[in-house]
């Protein structure tokens, strides 16, 4: 066992609550759970040992894997996945991320995504790795909900997305968002967290801009996203 | 010098955009500035110097506090400011943040309130340290656009802050974020990233729930504040 590296074909959900999002909603990729000598049992532990057994996922204990994948002080249970990526819904309205290069952001936009029913995400390379434990984490899970899909250039994606509308947000917009309709499916489109989308963007679809003071040069970009998502998916019954 | 610590009456602004937007909004609180051996002359160092002659603010040229103060390869300039906390402006509208646990959420939101035009920001004790070099980071500088005041308890907020209307944001609200009027001046009451505002809040002004599916336990905490900071400013004309 090493410390995860990105051309790894598998990747770690650390604690508890992450590795119970991996068993419930992505058993298939479930490989192992690791369960360290602290991990008190009880309830919990109960019901990890009978997902795993209904899954028919090996549960190893093992205190090794914790000092080699975790920093964290208080990490009992490790699930071990494999990374996979699924085809975008066509007929769904998506979050397109170009050249994202956080980790945790991408995590925190996946956790919004997964919030605002947006469950379809378009990632263009390069970027940050979406399967990164530090994903994972800031995620809370929700990848485990979500399609995700890379793509080599904004035109491959257009090229596979299917029919649909394209909002790209960019600071040269003329469109505020509290203005715009967002006809379905949509796709939102945001850029990398320090250059944005470049002047290209503006040609694509309907540009829109969240209007802020002059106080900040922009917003963070989960929050950016997240905004988003929270106007365009208004209308839903959640 | 030694590694920061809560309980100096000093922190310090890592990095040169932080630095300048320290002694462009708050010069009353810059102490000192420290610039690295490897900070190239040019245009910047000039703006930086004519910066600090202005206002009579030092510059230090050593590259130790560097090795002590900042973890980051690429930071050659740090500006060192006395804490300043303010007394909110009771006509205007706060943001309220009880008991936030976590640093770089913290410097998020700042970055949103000042985005948003919402310049006065409260703290309910205990809480993260807003004058962690951390949370001044993560608010990119904004910290020194805003007034934040500490309180031990929301009945002191409450006694200080003026009349003006409470909007509570959790989860058990009734009144969904999209059919909330805000009228100013407000408050915008958002509880711990873990545990939320308890149920005695359900009792105060307004309670309100930003509405998402129940793929999510929660949004993240500087998301949900900046939604909302978002929706309550929009007729703002920014």
């Amino acid at each position: 066992m090493k410390r995860y590296k990105r051309s790894d074909d598998i990747s770690y959900a650390l604690g508890i609550t992450l590795t119970f999002e991996l068993l419930i909603n992505r058993p298939d990729q479930a490989r192992r759970v690791y369960v360290h000598s602290d991990f008190e049992r009880g309830e919990t532990f109960d019901k990890l040992s009978s997902l795993c057994s209904a899954n028919k996922v090996e549960i190893v204990f093992s205190d090794k894997p914790f000092n080699i994948l975790s920093q964290k002080e208080n990490c009992y249970v490790i699930g071990e996945f494999s990374k996979k990526y699924m085809a975008l819904d066509k007929n769904a309205s998506h979050i397109v991320l170009n050249n994202p290069s956080n980790a945790g952001n991408l995590g925190t936009i996946m956790r919004s995504a997964a919030g605002f029913g947006i469950v379809n995400l378009a990632i263009i390379r390069p970027a940050a790795d979406p399967f990164d434990p530090k994903t994972v984490r800031s995620s809370m899970g929700s990848i485990f909900r979500l399609n995700i899909e890379e793509f080599d250039s904004f035109d491959e994606y257009m090229g596979k997305a299917g029919q649909r509308n394209i909002y790209p947000f960019m600071l040269k917009a003329k469109k505020k968002l509290n203005e715009t309709e967002f006809v379905k499916p949509f796709s939102l489109v945001f850029g990398n967290e320090a250059t944005g989308l470049d002047d290209s963007f503006l040609s694509v679809g309907t540009s829109v801009i969240i209007a802020h003071s002059d106080r900040i040069d922009s917003l963070n970009l989960p929050i950016a996203a997240s905004i988003a998502m929270y106007e365009a998916t208004k209308s839903s019954d959640f």
